[in-house]
């Protein structure tokens, strides 16, 4: 490609609107506009970037014999009712409804579509396994847009969903997937974790996210230091390895004044924070229904830890979702904030590492003191030991190998064995073996196509631009440009020829190269090829031509070297 | 592709609601399935006839060098209040709302982005010409969808735009789209003609229809027999070359019982049908604006013509849109329906070829009665000769090079130029030559990719399923695989390996290639790939193996053939 017959869009100035680095970035090196709120374009240089990703995702889906078919975008409303999820789904949902006043959804996902589809077109367990998906237009009401094509409102994915006649089956395809996903991610040349997602109201199947890993990132994924463990905090088991010592220090009442913090009070008593315990109270499960459970609920946790809500509403006790006692809850309990002892009248759940501790200190449920020397049994009952603390940096990993480790990351990809809810909803069986209709097991799997470029660019940039990640492969390098060679304006024209001459070479050798004939100085060109994060550059010049030298420079690296035609030649 | 990994959905019955035939056979043939109205699932078999299609328009977009971006299909409401179409445009326009109650549209067509996007990345003269494409789902709320994908809601376009610094550049860049066009249909093997096309109501810039020529057809499409003329029918001029004879015959009432058409009025009276006129009265464009114009005006044609309405729109004295008189109307105005004469109180206006005749017959303004030997100017005032019919098989090439024939056509395609009807409208300008902002040109050029395979069934099938179409160059074929290999079922598993072993030597050769090795009597294979309209079948059998054979067959040719192996391999 001719940078004169291609739009460069860059930007000097970072839009104000642009609110992460990615997506100032993208925006400035001109791969997208903002059209509205949620909405971009993906201009020429961007769609660039978006095809290749697309083409390595083809590439795998299809190395798993997964079919590419297309779903419209718009949905009729009756599959949506027929799933329960028209009205279960949020706003997020955009409804609408045709000329004939006909209801509509523009999808966000796919699932009562392909069922449909299943379910007309399959009838025998001889058809099966059998997976399929697409690469297309999604499209989601988000409240409130942001993060760039990160959280847009139309953004492109990958979808795909299997059918299985039993949980084995399915088992084996979700496994082929999440090979597929890791060799995606692993070509593309991202750091990225596959980490235990939580499976939310299905069940018990199993769902994988994975994640770029990225300073920037939304969640905090856990991952063992020296095995495959990895899980999203929101669901990495906290394990305890120590055992409650003897009790051997009396309980006694101390003066805290006005320090309702552990830290505060742990610095006042010069003592670790570790010895210290924090009690929240939140209302219990009790109901009209449930006459028998608690009002209120007791949680606590070791100083130094903090609570996991995702955890602590697994706990039947308590009421979901999570909700915190009111200070006039507090009060009608007798309870003071900021002092509350775990010597309580109601049921008191403690986390592992607290309930692991001994002569610790607690709220002496007087304002402005603490206790010191509490021992469980002795001075307070547990209702049940629990893990409800958020993993931190150095717990054990949970599989017993190594230590954990915390790191952000972006969800790029999801899988998840669905089990029988569509086809359950929608009644999508197939004769299975005996004769007999048999409703089958679904899996579905999802790749934010362009949310996974915003990603890339998360993890790998500086303060001249984009860095595209390096690939073993370089044609599986997902940046707009592979090379790009830049002539310096000569009075003979010989810069301009040889330049024209060496990307016709680099051209029939298939390499994706650039040749910058912009009438543009070459400080303006070297600015926008670094901001677009071109990784390799070529400059040619009358001076160096003289030796017979191309200047060779990487993105990445401080220095230029002066090649030979051949060594350029050898590079690519 | 193994057929057993691959989604086969072909059916035997002809779906009720499949209204022509192109439609049947998609559905039977298993390449779509119908979600709802006007909405379509491309299945895997229809997806890979849509992607070949789509890579064929991309590569000679790209060819013109034309830039590949992607633009959202969910729009704002504002831009299309700036272009005035948010009234302008019908309730084919799907309108909505979003969560936070802002107007949006799901795109039938782009240019308010793409002006949108030119106003505000393109900033100079230097940057022109310049044009952008994308491949799209589009959304149109058809009040009836009919013709399965023909004209479906939402369906895949490719929608390029241009931009210039004048009108001769923008001659330029059209005729570049034009001649790719060209290549892209011929290119696909199919009987097209790109035709003249009315420029609507934005004025005097060129436009082409592409008609893929098919029986089925909406369109009547004229083209000479011996030259490039081609023209919508709407469009075609009606020449007449004959020149009017002298009146010899004396003006003549006879009675026509019951004849109020002209080929009853002729077989009575033994004359031909082309010697008698027939009188249309419609309504003038008499308003309280334009008060001189006439209430009523006459249109008269020779009794074989049809009324042309477009061209009857464009004279200034006629009502637009065309409005029949009533039977009331003509009674006030002291007509007989069936027997109106061509001496009226208003305004007359004749056809070419009518206006040619001498001694011709007409109504007679009598109830029952004609008039023979009618003269013009002797008998009846001409208010204006002109061109209102349609024209007919046999007429004169309006270029004056053989004669007209009529086909029916498909539209696929469309170019236009634009002009400056959205650059004005929203403001799109760059600075020119001489330093001042030049609104901009524009070109609009679009492709209905999957109308395209419709279209080409429509041209090619038999009662045994889809033909598609021979190409020039095997691997523009469109044809979801272009060989399939059969093995016939044998006992020791020999023609099972030799057909594997044949599929594995085409397929490294790069042929679309498909082994059925469906579990499948042969007569169900046979006929699923008649249907599906692989172009190239090869059958494996124990039989013919034994004399080192493999069997033969084009789609289209009734003869087998026995070939060698080598044979087999030097036809790919």
């Amino acid at each position: 490609m001719k940078a004169s017959q291609f739009l460069f869009a860059t930007l000097k100035e970072t839009p104000n609107d642009a609110d992460i680095i990615s997506s100032q970035l993208m925006v400035r090196a001109g791969l997208i506009r903002k059209l509205a709120s949620g909405l971009y374009v993906w201009l020429p240089m961007g769609l660039r970037v978006l095809k290749r990703v697309e083409r390595i995702v083809r590439e795998e889906m299809e190395r798993i014999d997964s079919q590419e078919l297309l779903m419209p975008v718009t949905q009729p409303g009756e599959l949506w009712h027929e799933s329960g999820r028209w009205e279960d789904y949020g706003a997020e949902l955009l409804r609408f409804k045709d000329r004939h006043s006909r209801d509509f959804v523009l999808g966000p996902t796919h699932e009562e579509v392909i069922t449909d589809i299943a379910r007309n077109e399959l009838k025998s367990y001889k058809q099966l396994p059998v997976s399929f998906y697409q690469i297309q237009t999604k499209f989601r009401d988000e409240i409130r847009p942001r993060f760039g094509v990160m959280r847009a409102r139309e953004f492109t994915m990958k979808d795909a969903y299997s059918f299985h006649i039993d949980t084995h089956s399915l088992a084996q395809t979700y496994q082929d997937m999440y090979d597929a996903y890791s060799r995606i991610f692993s070509r593309l040349g991202l750091d990225f974790r596959a980490v235990q997602a939580d499976t939310g109201s299905i069940g018990g199947f199993a769902s994988h996210e994975f994640h770029v890993l990225a300073d920037s990132g939304e969640d905090d994924i856990a991952f063992s230091s020296e095995s495959d463990f990895a899980a999203n905090v929101e669901l990495a088991e906290a394990i305890c390895t120590s055992t409650r010592p003897a009790a051997t220090q009396a309980r006694s009442n101390v003066a805290t004044p006005n320090m309702p913090t552990c830290e505060a009070v742990a610095e006042h008593l010069g003592i670790a924070l570790t010895q210290t315990v924090k009690t929240l109270i939140v209302k219990g499960s009790h109901s009209e229904d449930n006459p028998d459970a608690p009002k209120f609920v007791a949680l606590v946790l070791r100083g130094d830890h903090t609570l996991n809500e995702i955890k602590a509403e697994k706990i039947a006790a308590v009421h979901t979702p999570l909700t915190m006692a009111s200070e006039d809850e507090l009060k009608q309990l007798g309870l003071i904030k900021g002092y509350i002892s775990v010597d309580l009248p109601i049921p008191t759940y403690v986390d592992r590492a607290a309930a692991a501790l001994a002569n610790f200190v607690s709220g002496a449920n007087i304002e402005h003191q603490h206790t010191t020397g509490m021992n469980w049994e002795r001075d307070a009952k547990i209702a049940e030991v629990v893990d409800i603390r958020n993993v931190v940096d150095g717990d054990p990993s949970p599989d017993g190998k190594g230590v954990i480790q915390i790191k952000r990351g972006i969800e790029v990809g999801h899988i998840f064995q669905l089990g029988d809810k569509y086809s359950k909803a929608l009644g999508c069986s197939v004769l299975g073996k005996e004769g007999k209709p048999v409703t089958l097991m679904m899996g579905c799997y999802g790749i934010g196509v362009s949310r996974i470029i915003a990603a890339a660019i998360e993890q790998n940039h500086d303060d001249k631009g984009i860095i595209w990640a390096k690939t073993d492969n370089p044609a599986d390098s997902i940046a707009p440009f592979y090379v790009a060679i830049v002539p310096l304006k000569s009075k003979t024209g010989e810069a301009e020829q040889k330049a024209e001459e060496l990307y016709q070479m680099l051209k029939s050798r298939g390499i994706n190269v650039l040749l910058d004939d912009r009438d543009e100085r070459a400080g303006v060109k070297f600015a926008d090829l670094e901001l677009i994060g071109i990784p390799h550059r070529i400059v040619v010049s009358e001076r160096n031509l003289a030796e017979n030298k191309y200047e060779y420079a990487d993105r990445t690296a401080e220095d230029k070297q002066l090649l030979s035609l051949e060594e350029v030649l050898a590079k690519f």
